[in-house]
């Protein structure tokens, strides 16, 4: 059990800090924690994420699976608004908003973001909060 | 902001999920909320680990930057049943119980743990809970 | 007065563990706590349910008293999207949606599910909070 | 996911309303929500627990298996104030106080109460709230 | 500073113990939480209501001030659920309900309840939770 | 069920506002909400107390019973931080630092203050939380 | 991280308590938590506001920037009830509501007061709660 | 009455942001949440503090009134837990700590930091939560 004041942590590679700060405070609009030479941390809606400085080139991101990241929302609104800023901030998308699982329990919309350091970033929301 | 309504999710790789889920739910005690024939779905702290069925072999973890992820405890006797729990489970340290930054802001108890698929868990305490 | 951070739970029994799993967890979406040889234990919406392997033959009940457990939502959609679940997955039920005590205070809405070891489970939701 | 503003309810068999609330209101001090002439509905520990008047002898209970119900506490003073109240007003106890799993994560100290219709009630403290 | 933790108590007189509780527990659905044989003890909306068998007769309430207690409700669902409930199980009213300081900042909607020794019952709803 | 955006509220007569908001505003600490020119309303530890101006002399209390009000603690340190303030600031007592039902389960402290239009103020402090 | 135990507070001038008293507490709404003979300690929509009596004579506010303070609302309903209670009780105005940076992800209305020592006071809601 | 979903926020001066990002996010912690060429934004101890770039010099601070700003702490290990930031981090006091009323109810610990803008900021602990 994890109560409110534990906090979850990713870390994840970055190849140009700038980008990344640019990326998650200017646009997607996440807190700076910190900020060293080879790292920023962010409040990545309320969880922590750190971007680590990375050697190599950005690779273009080739699916979903296995590895990304993200937040599902419990309301609706949270969830629109976010796009609503993504879009209007031009945030580059992986996957526009699409409807999975129509019909099933598992029904939820979906939208998956990309950084520049071509990590994936989903976001969600499921009418039926039992499936969060 | 993210409510206590909303979930972070993190999808990893695994690439055997009855051995993901022998050590995430039988030994690190997490809860399995799903499973599927290509991922298991676990409660981890309370948010919300996904390993995804992929293909090739086990690399050996070679560093703990860029990717890993985990919880940072506030409460030092949270950290502590953990590290206890995983002793007496032995669950694989990938690092041992180390103090960092000592005598600093930043000083905090880390240890590290490893999944059947490389993955590195980090567990943090801090004195501190401005540095959360 | 039990916090929230204390667990009611609850035993009953079952008569095959891959049975009760199979309910549960597949179709009604508890998550799995941990398994043993003789018992499951599940996060029964935020509590604690154990199902222990016991001998003998499954009854059928006959019954809504005196035995039986559940779950009085506040909110409404909470009730409705847990019966869209249990319909769209085929869940037995013992009893349909009904309106009891129609025009009174207590006036409720309320269904029975029932479990492969014949355990009936009530989910209800009211109007009037203070009737929880 | 069950919400704080949702109740859990567990419906028992009584044989005799007076006794059932003499053992829960006056003795292990839980409050009486409603009393009819076939049931009383009791507020136990934040849940609601329903005794129904049921036909029948009072049958000695055999095992703490497959039925029973209880709480775990998070907090030992909680678990410790309990029992010192069980001990002062005589309630029978099924078991005194044990530890069991002595030295494994599932370490934990509990007792278990008997009510007038043969019910077995079981409190629980485990140190490693993981565990719970 | 009252934590939710701390719990407002109020004792007032009662020349019938099986009367108040018939008024407080059977039609306006508290709880009870303990019985003695000069006093009840009700868990009324969270806060703790004490009931002292007093000699004398009941006097009949010449006016709300100065002595009276009651709830503001910040929802009006929850104003208008009791309100119901109180007409629905015939409880007396000592003023129905009625619009109060009508277009100013202090506008709220009130109703007073009358208890077997005449002590005046409140409720209030204010759309302004300010006001509160 | 009284929420937290709820609030209780309880009206007592006071003989002169002037003596009534020293007492409760700058010897007690309360807040004061507002004042008119026939009553005072307070913030009292969470809760609202309105003192309405009354015709009449003070009368000298005599009995805690059937007439009182005041708070419940559940942490110990709160108690006595309260007992010091009214010690330090010569709030008159009607009844010093008591211990009542000692060995009894229903064992607390307790201490009651007194108004200057003779209302008394009791506060509690319960080891065992169940008995709040 | 502060939590919601610790209070922030602001001190500002004042050049005459009764009329700031009159305008936080009377106008607007506040909570008087004490009075001295130079400062009142006010109970700002909870947080501390402290106004300290100071010489010179009233500036007229020049611009918003780089002082001012207040609160930002994240429910709407709440922003447009304490502007009818400004207009309702005439407090006086700097800035009536204004829509600002609309269509931008930043939009969000907001008004500013001026308080007797022309401390001016600013009310925002914002429809995205992340751009708080 | 402010909810946990509302932001308190507060304009200050900053002469140079470059200087008051360094102050601020670097060495006291807080989170930057925007930066614009005129002003930055930041999470101070979960309120909003906006630094305004503003011509002029930097004024000495001549006095902690009639203008600060702060945070009261409950828990004295926050409290100590700042302090110890500040030593180890070389910001600069204003006021060491002091303990401020010794023997009298408002008793409390202080201490006062000054940025480059010469704001005062002043942090508190306070053994009775009541003073808070």
């Amino acid at each position: 059990m994890r109560t409110t004041h534990d906090v979850f942590h990713l870390a994840i590679p970055a190849h140009d800090l700038d980008a990344a700060q640019d990326f998650y405070v200017t646009r997607l609009g996440c807190k700076l924690a910190r900020r060293y030479h080879d790292r920023i941390t962010l409040d990545f809606f309320g969880d922590q994420v750190v971007c680590h400085l990375t050697d190599g080139q950005v690779a273009t991101p080739e699916s979903l699976y296995p590895r990304h990241f993200g937040v599902t929302f419990r309301v609706a609104a949270d969830f629109d608004a976010l796009h609503a800023c993504a879009v209007t901030r031009k945030i580059p998308f992986y996957q526009e908003v699409a409807l999975r699982f129509a019909g099933l329990v598992e029904e939820h919309r979906t939208f998956v973001l990309v950084d520049p350091a071509a990590n994936l970033i989903e976001f969600n929301h499921n009418n039926d909060p039992r499936k969060i």
